[in-house]
């Protein structure tokens, strides 16, 4: 996958030609065409892409070689890239709602000093870019309906699991850590990062494929639901553990009270004053009470849980994996298992 | 069109009924459907519903009566529904973005105790169970893909207006009154209102009548456009001229530096000194300089000019609307213009 990430990069300046070249975009004022072009050149800046580039991935280890065409894979990747368009306006919202500050080395969109509260729309502005740019390329294809029933189901179960996230975290006031358990952890997992991250591309990807619609994918998707489930962790692990020179953000989940698989995973060890520990300072904006769950989590060892759990996963994983029916589908499956274990993905 | 209030307001309920009954929502934790449901409730209440009823108006005066069911018509009401959730969530967003208070009389859905910033992801939400609704109700019929390709057209062009807006606000850093003039009111009023409130229901409308992809509406639409500056002007003239026990909201855009029909009319009669006043009091949050562009506006009479120059507008579209080949798009035309008018639209 990441051998080609040369031919990938270099598909994004046609990407946004086509679209500032497009009827809809010509007739403008021309603030419109260089504020689009600034707001897709800086939410996509930086990003590892592993979403985008799985659609050529896709086509590559899934076609049949009878009907493979570099034309299509090349499809394939202008698609890969709208889908990374679509992802950098997502992703410029979290961290209007999260409040954050920096997100891939650089500061959010909506702290640029032109944008503030505007960028809300520009977050909106820049997925309807995306739908656009799929409708330039794709609108003629026979999957334009498929591709668009996609877009829209897999934004929407996106969506679900921001609002989960947004509506199951914990404060004081609410006094909500009932929720707080594993059945909420797979909801949010699956709505918010299985769905976008790996079965959008994944499907995306197979509607380029000769009968790629046809084709059954059970299995791939078991395996991806764990995918989701081990990128979410990941992200969850680097919100808590890493520094910003290392995450290129600031983490915000413990001032935010989000419910993550480690602090369930905390409360599920938690003595009676733990437990009383956690209440108190979970969710809370002080940077001392963060210090203190941070601290409480050491205490508990939840860093070394999460490598073991993550481990025997990845175990379980490959072996799932090395009993799939093709050797596309294996490789497919290794090579992302691959990216996320060395956090490339 | 208003005749048949009360009908278009019994298929709401349906809608939702429709969404949350359907598998994608189903099989999610109970708090996503109760969410949605109270969230698609609040955002479309109290609201005129103008554009969402111009769906099953255009299906009734422009479908031939050998091919007019009730079913279709009824399928136009779903659909208008449908347009109004999505307008819904645009407004929830413009709320925020604007930091406005009130909204069809009632708080702004982001200011309510358990929505904050989260609320970012509602409109998100709430666009996205309108595509879905969509999907639900029309995805086998054969304009399913036109349809899709109109919404995406028609919000593309609303989340341009808005940015357009944003990006020619008057600021004394900005120092941008070159931008206020009319070749950029009209570009606002055309992606923002234009777009939306007419040539999406239209559109969306001409659907599902038969053959109604081929009519020709270059008339229709030029009156539309027109149609749509009157109503951005009125929009324009209720934030700055009407107290919030009226217009259920309270003003914001000469505080915000609004690039508005009024600033531009007012510029253009200024005088050496009073332009230096705009320039010094437009766009600043101090309720007393807010006080002092109204007073200036009251010197020169903009309300007065407003009030002449809609008049010679209505009269002039009068005269064109009777021209127009048809029964039915004369009365479809008159019926929107005495709406707005009177303000219901």
């Amino acid at each position: 996958m990441y051998q080609s990430k040369r031919k990938f990069d270099d598909v994004l300046p046609e990407v946004i030609d086509t679209l500032l070249k497009s009827p809809k975009f010509e007739k403008q004022l021309p603030e419109v065409g260089s504020w689009v072009e600034k707001l897709i050149n800086y939410t996509t800046y930086g990003g590892k892409h592993g979403k985008g580039m799985l659609v050529p991935f896709v086509y590559q280890k899934f076609e049949d070689p009878k009907y493979f065409t570099e034309e299509k894979l090349h499809s394939a990747r202008y698609l890969g890239w709208c889908i990374e368009m679509c992802l950098g306006s997502l992703i410029a919202m979290d961290d209007i709602i999260d409040k954050a500050t920096m997100r891939r080395g650089q500061p959010c969109w909506y702290l640029r000093p032109d944008v503030g509260s505007s960028g809300i729309n520009d977050c909106f502005l820049g997925y309807h870019c995306f739908t656009e740019a799929v409708e330039l390329k794709f609108e003629k294809e026979p999957f334009y309906a498929d591709l668009m029933k996609l877009i829209n189901e897999e934004v929407l179960y996106t969506a679900i699991g921001q609002c989960l996230e947004n509506s199951l975290r914990y404060t004081k006031a609410r006094n909500n850590l009932d929720k707080f358990n594993m059945e909420s952890i797979h909801a949010i997992a699956l709505n918010k990062t299985t769905h976008f991250s790996f079965r959008f591309p994944l499907y995306a990807g197979l509607l380029l494929v000769n009968n790629g619609k046809e084709r059954d994918t059970t299995e791939i998707m078991n395996i991806c639901m764990d995918f989701g489930h081990i990128l979410q962790y990941q992200n969850d692990h680097k919100d808590i553990y890493w520094d910003e020179a290392s995450s290129g953000k600031v983490g915000t989940d413990i001032q935010e009270g989000k419910l993550t698989w480690f602090a369930v995973q905390a409360l599920e060890r938690c003595n009676e004053a733990q437990r009383s520990i956690f209440k108190e300072y979970y969710g809370s904006k002080d940077p001392e009470h963060e210090k203190r769950i941070k601290q409480l989590f050491d205490e508990l060892q939840i860093d070394k849980v999460y490598e073991n759990f993550r481990n025997s996963l990845y175990e379980s994983l490959e072996h799932r994996i090395r009993k799939l029916p093709t050797k596309g589908e294996m490789e497919f499956c290794l090579e992302i298992m691959e990216a996320i274990r060395k956090q490339i993905f």
